[in-house]
């Protein structure tokens, strides 16, 4: 027998009261979580903190240990309210510096633009010994400090950082997924799904009903980190449906 | 002086593999946000968990005993995955039960769709001791155990459940708000945001940038319990970039 591949895994810290109110709908979760699929890392846990100090210390400081990687976003701009910064100094028990190459990077993007004043010099401010993280899409950087990355809140600052951060973490096999979909009820066939589960080991396997035009129907999503077994365990839970007179349709409906 | 009112919190617990993998874009962090705000109470965190029953339990009595209300959304429906049930009352310390209006509600249900199997059945288990919460959308019954109520992953179902409680829980006075928008970039006004933060008590500004056609502007929403110190500072906030030449848009942008 080989030895498990090892898994590494992520938490997410999502800053900001504005999700918590219900004004913004928050979009980091799913990129966030899409991304790192691909680098081969799962994300095991979310939370959502409020604009407060004492929140975000306690889930940076809670998480970090827990998981390989932390992701935070949210927090890093210019106002009184963006206080990620100092709260994750205040968990790392470093002091918060103006980080030189930041604030090269604030400095040649004002120059046209009002000066390099205070407040935006807020945002060149890093927990001390941090690298950025680089950003060519929209040039503000992120900040890495060990293993947590501190990133924008807007969706597409984000993305630029996660662009920057491609292949720059460990991962392991990726999961892999295939999705098999089928005008059914769930519960008419949940005990097939189960039984196609522990049939295969390493498989686990979603399902996600919905309704469409007065239909019911289920997306059954398979994953594994092992191709093989995976389209193994994705041919038996066709046939299991096609043995009941269902359709299955291979890449889900 | 008058006694200030007492605030009432909530944390949410989203659960589900969908959501951590990326594939399922949440949408009930900000419908349950949303809701809450209108029965004046202050949703305070969000964690977002795997089906896995251990950290269920963490979440769930981590939160339950922090604040006055625990949601939690997904991992109720017939398959095996659909966790949640076992998990709460694991985390409650009471039995998993059949309840007997649950039961009659899936039985009315199935009658003409193929009967109550045993995987159907698996929907009107709750914790010992749970009552329901009536769903006039779609008949489908969220739990409710104490200060926890157990709902729906699916939206729309999820929807159904939330106005089935409208009204049924105490709340403080709602959190107000009042968006001021401007064609600036926040950190030109960064330190006119802190100062009026400041000068009214009791008042938060949160400070929302975005781009649009190549122009930088941002939305600042005041929030406060009381509309008069609410009206004052939006009205301090308007003079003051009207001051600063900017043109101040109330309503937000």
């Amino acid at each position: 027998m080989t030895e498990p591949a090892r898994i590494f895994t992520a938490a997410l810290v999502v800053i900001g009261d504005e999700i918590l109110s219900g004004r913004t709908h928050d979009k980091n979760i799913a990129q966030v979580a899409t991304w790192l699929q691909i680098q081969g890392i799962r994300l095991k846990e979310v939370r959502v903190v409020a604009d407060d100090t004492a929140a975000i210390v306690e889930a940076v400081n809670t998480l970090r240990v827990r998981h390989d990687y932390l992701f935070t976003t949210g927090g890093i701009g210019p106002t009184h309210d963006d206080i990620t910064v100092d709260a994750i100094s205040e968990a790392l028990g470093v002091d918060v510096v103006v980080h030189p190459d930041a604030r090269a990077i604030l400095n040649d993007y004002y120059e046209t633009r009002g000066g390099l004043t205070e407040a935006r010099l807020r945002m060149a401010r890093t927990p001390e010994g941090a690298d950025l993280i680089p950003n060519r899409f929209t040039g503000a950087p992120g900040i890495r400090c060990g293993n947590v990355f501190i990133m924008a809140g807007v969706p597409t600052i984000a993305a630029g950082m996660l662009e920057g951060l491609v292949g720059q973490l460990e991962g392991g096999a990726p999961l892999l997924s295939e999705t098999v979909g089928c005008w059914v009820g769930e519960s008419e066939v949940a005990d097939l799904l189960h039984a196609t589960e522990k049939a295969f080991a390493g498989c686990q396997i979603g399902s996600y009903p919905f309704w469409k035009n007065g239909v019911t129907g289920a997306n059954f999503v398979i994953r594994s980190t092992d191709p093989e077994v995976l389209a193994a365990c994705a041919r038996s839970l066709v046939v299991g449906l096609e043995d009941r007179g269902k359709s299955a349709i291979p890449g889900g409906i």
